[in-house]
């Protein structure tokens, strides 16, 4: 699993509706041009009779070229209305392909010291070129860490205007994912329909207990004896977005809002740290609000 | 732990608004007494001032008698005005004084059975001397266990009338502790108020997600990713009565409904009998919707 | 997942030395033959070189018959140096094929009645015709589910001559796969070998951990603070078979060793049951002392 | 439980053979100077006839004065012949008073990271003067977080008398801990003894299972299903210490070396913080090999 960021690999991900032959004839495509796949999952929900399948599989055998195979890939997709997305480990003069990665924060520094951390470590496979956030405090850590931070304050009448800057922003740094490391604002549908499938977010909640604000107060006054935390993509619907992991962890009387804040940071931590790196890998394929999550 | 149902054992549940010198005041009663107190928890409540403690003591040096300690324990309440609930393993006599507890059924037999063997096992340190259904269905397994097994049918006209008559079996026979082992059927207010703090439910989710009706289907919909159980004292607010225990399992988009269905029935099981153990060992207290469970 | 039991289906188990082009010669094979993949699972150990591959495919729309697509596979097995196991859901007449399992139990009845309660409920797609045992204990259990029960007592003397009856009872039941639930006997290294990978046992620790006799005792003296349960295949060398689950629960300096053995049970229950099931439904393949479980 | 740093509280840990009376005749002590119990929990090991009692207490009525009140427990100490630990939350004068804690590092920055983090977000209730390490490596980490850093090479030569300047840095500096986060060397019986019961050390294994060098290794060629981490005192004895705390996370086939290395990170980080920040809270009492960590 940790050797999918080999040099010579490439990834497809296939979504379409359920027929017959679909796995071979992607196989067969691949086998004859000399693509050797190394690894083949797929998922068939029954209800929705949807497809969904991702290939890794290594073209330094490859008895075509790229443009070549990206054609036949293409020309398989539209035969069969499959969604395909395809991702090379390295361009054709070498470079390694990692993708751009813009954190937003507020004032926590949890999730941020956790993926800088994650990332610096060599555990998620991408660069992290910009921090956004509304408020000035996390500066030194961005500082820290080489990466160029950005503040937008955020107000009532000004916020269309400063999202269209961060957008700006965003594809300037050619930007392929947003993580919201607990970020305390609400984005707008147009910023999130404009980066649909790339936002990532953390709720600090078992999803789809606690929607909305102060879930630990929520769950404190509930009585509950686990709490959990929830990676989803976010979407205009806010906290109805396709969940990508959740966790829990195990809480008690004796644990007042404030306890169940500190166990939640450790869970929030962990929980975005691994829908990141499933995206980041190329893991996630979402249909409607649900996600197939390869292994 | 495990030899709490000694002979010679009492045991002492106390809930009050907090003050200075409670936890001095009733160890002193005991001591005064001879009672030796083997084990003693408690917990203060902050945000609602309520203080709460449970006491397990050996009465085998007692000084006094069992009259005279009731009496002062008592008195002591009525000056700190606590609820007070005490509890002896033997009678005078030496007979063990176990929970007489009844089990409602419905169909499925996933938490009678375990129920059932746990009891058998020892791990339940109680008597089962009835299960109630509304249903003939799992007459057999009670059988097997030498169990007396009513069949109450139920229909929206004879409700009330059918619960007058459960309630007056459950009077007959002294029970201590209602389970409802997966029943199917919602109880009245009326019902539940006459045995308030002595029904225990298991829900078939991670309350408060997925309350009501068909919660694996909710979460199959929602593609959530741990699935979970509640077990909760029954109260006339559905699924709203204070949690005593929950736990979650893994699943992913490979789980179908069935699939969830069959992960949850462990889930139910274990959940269920853990929140059953804790009631029948005296170590659960509530107040409002929240519980106190001590280990 | 669930529908993988469907009516049409066929699974194959291959394992090979790794090499370009094994997955899309599989792919290509039924596919010429009208069967179509549902599902395909893969897997590279990368230290040892070795190829594992689970592949799920409907028959309804055969183009061949089941002889002409069985050689065929047999072919390529040959060709690429393959172990293949090939299993149909159904006789070409239509018959559902199960897999037949001999349970040996002793004195605890807990993995007994789990095991039994769970194939009735359609967890385990299986039959169960006989319970063997060392002692008589757990024949009213076999009765309650209407199953032959064969007590073979054992003493030191006639270990050899007993084991010898019980592989004949098995092979004149054409028993596939032999489950140790809590079977307190060691088998000699030959009714192993006559059986091998085709009999699991629980041991009831987190294995390597407390290897040997009285886990729990062992487990208590070391003062951890989780104990747990390990489903493999039993090996002549004792308990260093290859693991297919394993699970812990959270212990602490409350828990004597009768409360782990209590919470161990639990434990033993769902390891066991999820190493049964995986076997059953064709998911575990084997490679020295490792295993490969597909999801 | 989050108040417990609050100005006016005490602490006492207590260990000493089981007698009847001990719990009323400290609770009777405390009340007759004045102090207010807040918080009582205490354990009797049965097996070896041993009693371990944590008392909270509110010395903000206090009828007597500290010095009275040390006296006191100190004679009731010497007629049960208790071990007794009294910690104050204040001094005298009103100074919080914060146990100080010595890191030890190698090269990994996990769980020195997480530690310091930690402690900024108000976690650890310590003070962190020094980071000592045989590398100079992570010394930029020391600086961001503006703690003074050590380097003490160790060569087998001049390991006594490295350990011996490590000692008198740590006398100097008045440290209460020593937590080893992953120093990967070892240290000498002298060095534990003289700091015996104020060592903690993270072992990357879920002990007993793979004591000793490259546990992931291990575990790697065992094929477990899940890998753990220890946190546990450390004594003369390598890896055979009181154990602190334990957990486990889920892996497969599809885990290489590099994966279970990956995912024990998170582990060990969790695993050290909870041990770390039990022993800071004077939850934990050991006895021989085991620990008593109260809630």
């Amino acid at each position: 699993m940790t050797s999918e960021s080999g040099s010579s690999l490439a990834k497809l991900l296939i979504s379409c509706a359920d027929r017959p032959g679909l796995v071979a004839s992607l196989a067969q495509l691949l086998a004859g041009h000399g693509a050797n796949i190394l690894s083949s999952d797929q998922h068939t929900d029954r209800e929705q009779g949807q497809f969904f399948q991702r290939l890794v599989f290594d073209l330094s055998a490859l008895s075509t070229d790229r443009g070549t195979l990206e054609r036949a890939i293409q020309e398989v997709a539209e035969r069969f209305d499959m969604t395909v997305d395809l991702f090379f480990c390295q361009s054709p003069g070498g470079a390694p392909l990692k993708k751009k990665v813009a954190l937003f924060v507020s004032k926590y520094d949890h999730c941020l010291y956790d993926l800088l951390l994650r990332q610096r470590a060599g555990e998620l496979n991408c660069e992290i070129p910009i921090i956004i956030s509304n408020h000035p405090d996390l500066a030194p850590v961005a500082e820290q860490f080489g990466i160029d931070y950005y503040t937008f304050p955020k107000t009532a009448e000004k916020k269309a205007l400063v999202e269209r800057e961060e957008l700006e922003l965003l594809k300037e740094k050619k930007i392929d994912l947003v993580v919201l490391a607990r970020y305390m604002q609400i984005l707008s549908d147009q910023f999130l329909s404009s980066f649909s499938g790339h936002v990532i977010n953390i709720h600090h909640s078992f999803l789809p207990a606690f929607i909305g604000g102060r879930p630990y107060h929520q769950a404190h006054s509930r009585g509950v004896k686990l709490i959990g935390a929830t990676a989803h993509y976010a979407t205009p619907d806010l906290d109805e977005g396709p969940i990508i992991e959740q966790d829990v962890v195990r809480c008690s009387h004796r644990d007042d809002v404030e306890d169940l804040v500190r166990k939640g940071r450790d869970l929030e931590k962990v929980v975005l740290a691994r829908a990141v790196r499933a995206h980041l890998e190329d893991r996630v394929l979402s249909l409607g609000n649900k996600t197939v999550v390869f292994d």
